[in-house]
């Protein structure tokens, strides 16, 4: 009686759904294997996932003959015999996790549990373009497999994180700030054809977000944001337990805030915006603004020799430097007013700040964490644990490893 | 062998997860008959919620029984016998919707599918507080459930929008900027008490996105910002198809989202809000100042005999006062620019603008236009559509009522 009802395209059997059922149960008892980290067993796999005993002892058997988790020891016992717990097989598999930024590349190989196996990172000039960016990805992936001891073939799945906003479905970034001759590009294609692996596009912060929910001192946060101070300024959504991207995949640019709204011009146009009065490259230019006026400090003799970076701005207020402590502080109190408004408007659990410019020492997050105590509303200021990022510079090579073990174990489903 | 396992507060058996999974999909196949509004078949429920057929006509059948659905007219044939539909039971029960704004408090009363019996609003004084307001409320949603023909005994559930940040959890608003007297007053606890019928409290501008997404112009969107702007200004997120509150229940407080770091205090205590430079109190006290510092305006009239309103620096404008067009035009452009950064930072699909305020005329919405159009980044600018809301002052109110339909139907679980 049914069966002539359903569009073609539509319409599943009862056996279809069946499947769907099935295979979407598979990657759920994965997931939830990944997330106990140290063993579940049969019992709390039913228990969490509200499905039956049987139905999670046939999957997990489909699961250990596919070699994609393992026995591991006795668990604990809760009054009746130790159960068998249950792991992911670290072996079954590599992924790679990379983290192109405007000015560096940074490559991470891990094993399926997520340990990493190499890490390896060096300098590199974004606004190269994309074919001379694309060939040092490519050389750089090959030494960390080498180093790591593996070779491609066993590889399952690349992330990939980029400082611009990713256009997740078309694998592209579109219209880039900070990444001149990128925009449209087809990188993930590009990737995917050299490697015949599926590679995962993403913006660096929003994998940084990841790195620190899957790997760092956000694990067990629904609500989290992920702040890179780095060249530009980005920030990744973690929110209600999801990575959170907007109708396009560009969710996420607090860099284009505007704090002033009669400030200086912006790389996007617009002025006043947060990453043109405290990105890296913004501290850098009022370093050379400083000692152009004459101001007294030591940048002046580096200047001399060549372009001023916020590195050495950073270093510079360690020596005791007046000027340069001053210029961070009042990038520190620029990015506070940003993360107030953003913590008033989405209330997060976690504010945990990283990229390079973060590691310029207290001038900047004293001034930061100052802004953010005077212009927060009081509930969600209580609620808001801001800290500086624990995973440092690996949060985003890192995250780009997490999002391809997630892709990686799709193929199971 | 697995009985022992599991502590007991944990512990399902098999028996307790199938009710669990049969009470779920029992909410599940009245909130898609809810969505589809015009009526569904069987079939296609089994389709959309990847459910067999048996389980579904099980579960619908429970429903007819319980009264909370209704047999309909013949669907679309697809190629079969037309099947017949299901849908809500109007008639079911009735809920009632609450908005209490700073100066007003609207009433809606609508029955099991959402149609509105009866509708009310009157002025109110909010920092009247807590117990006064709320004998305005018992009398006014009385006063209400007559004119909608129904009594109390109907109701099955009530929402409630404050304008404020709200615990959910707890049913209170937690320090207030515009609610003075109400900070930690246990308003859920009361109206249950008084109705002795579920209460749901939100913040007012939460109702308004849901209102919009559930009722208006946001019907089908996934993610999407209604702003408030009235006394104060507020924010409702609808985050990948959900209301977004954070880990308290306070997001959305763009009110408080810092737009000039060294502009005038706010209520809050911070310096510089968007509220404090472009709420309807902060015109009015803007249009005053411009009186006394005098301006030529027609607003001088009015101020000599009683405080001046937002509305009269409204009506005024309609009138050709230039000094009131560039009031609304300067608070146009703040509210644009904190806009254009919560544009840049959720990238939604629509951005609903509500709230008295909004109803001041072009000359403060054409400003927040440009100032979206100039400060946006260019994907995220294209991807959003901004409107004005199509509910108007109604889309609190009937937020309010979704949120008790939804709470409403819970009793089937």
């Amino acid at each position: 009686m049914f069966s002539a009802i359903g569009t073609p395209e539509r319409q599943h059997s009862n056996r279809d759904r069946g499947q769907i059922v099935r295979n979407s149960n598979k990657v759920a008892i994965i997931e939830r294997i990944r997330l106990a980290g140290d063993g579940i067993s049969r019992a709390e796999l039913a228990e969490a996932l509200v499905l039956s005993r049987s139905t999670v002892s046939t999957l997990v058997a489909d699961l250990l003959a596919a070699g994609a988790v393992l026995e591991g020891g006795a668990g604990a016992s809760r009054g009746g015999r130790r159960p068998i717990t249950l792991e992911i097989n670290g072996a079954a598999g590599r992924v790679v996790g990379v983290d192109l930024g405007a000015s560096h590349l940074a490559i991470a190989v891990a094993d399926m549990c997520g340990d990493v196996l190499a890490e390896v990172e060096e300098p590199l000039a974004i606004e190269a373009g994309p074919e001379v960016c694309l060939r040092q990805i490519f050389t750089l992936v090959e030494a960390t497999l080498v180093r790591a001891g593996t070779a491609l073939a066993e590889v399952k799945a690349i992330g990939a994180g980029v400082p611009g906003p990713v256009i997740g479905t078309q694998g592209i970034v579109s219209a880039p700030p900070i990444m001149p001759g990128w925009d449209a590009f087809p990188i993930r294609q590009r990737l995917e054809d050299y490697w015949h692996k599926p590679v995962l596009l993403d913006n660096d912060a929003d994998l940084g977000a990841l790195g620190e929910c899957t790997f760092g001192a956000g694990r067990g946060e629904t609500n989290l944001a992920y702040i890179k101070l780095g060249t530009g300024i980005g920030c990744g959504l973690l929110l209600d337990g999801h990575i959170y991207r907007g109708v396009l995949g560009t969710a996420g640019e607090i860099g284009h805030v505007t704090i002033s709204e009669s400030g200086p011009p912006c790389t996007c146009g617009n002025y006043g915006c947060l990453e043109a009065m405290a990105g890296g490259r913004a501290i850098a230019q009022r370093a050379q603004l400083a000692v152009k006026a004459g101001q007294r400090t030591l940048l002046a003799q580096i200047e001399s020799s060549r372009e001023l970076t916020a590195r050495d701005v950073g270093r510079a207020a360690e020596s005791g430097d007046a000027v340069s402590q001053q210029l961070l502080a009042d990038a520190g109190r620029h990015v506070g007013s940003a993360l107030a408004s953003l913590i008033n408007l989405l209330n997060p659990g976690l504010v945990d700040i990283g990229g390079g410019v973060a590691e310029a020492g207290p001038y900047l997050l004293d001034a930061l964490n100052q802004a953010i105590l005077e212009r927060t509303m009081l509930p969600a200021r209580q609620a808001t644990r801001v800290i500086r990022s624990a995973l440092g510079r690996r949060a985003v090579p890192l995250g780009a490893v997490a999002v391809a073990l997630t892709r990686a174990f799709q193929q199971y489903a």
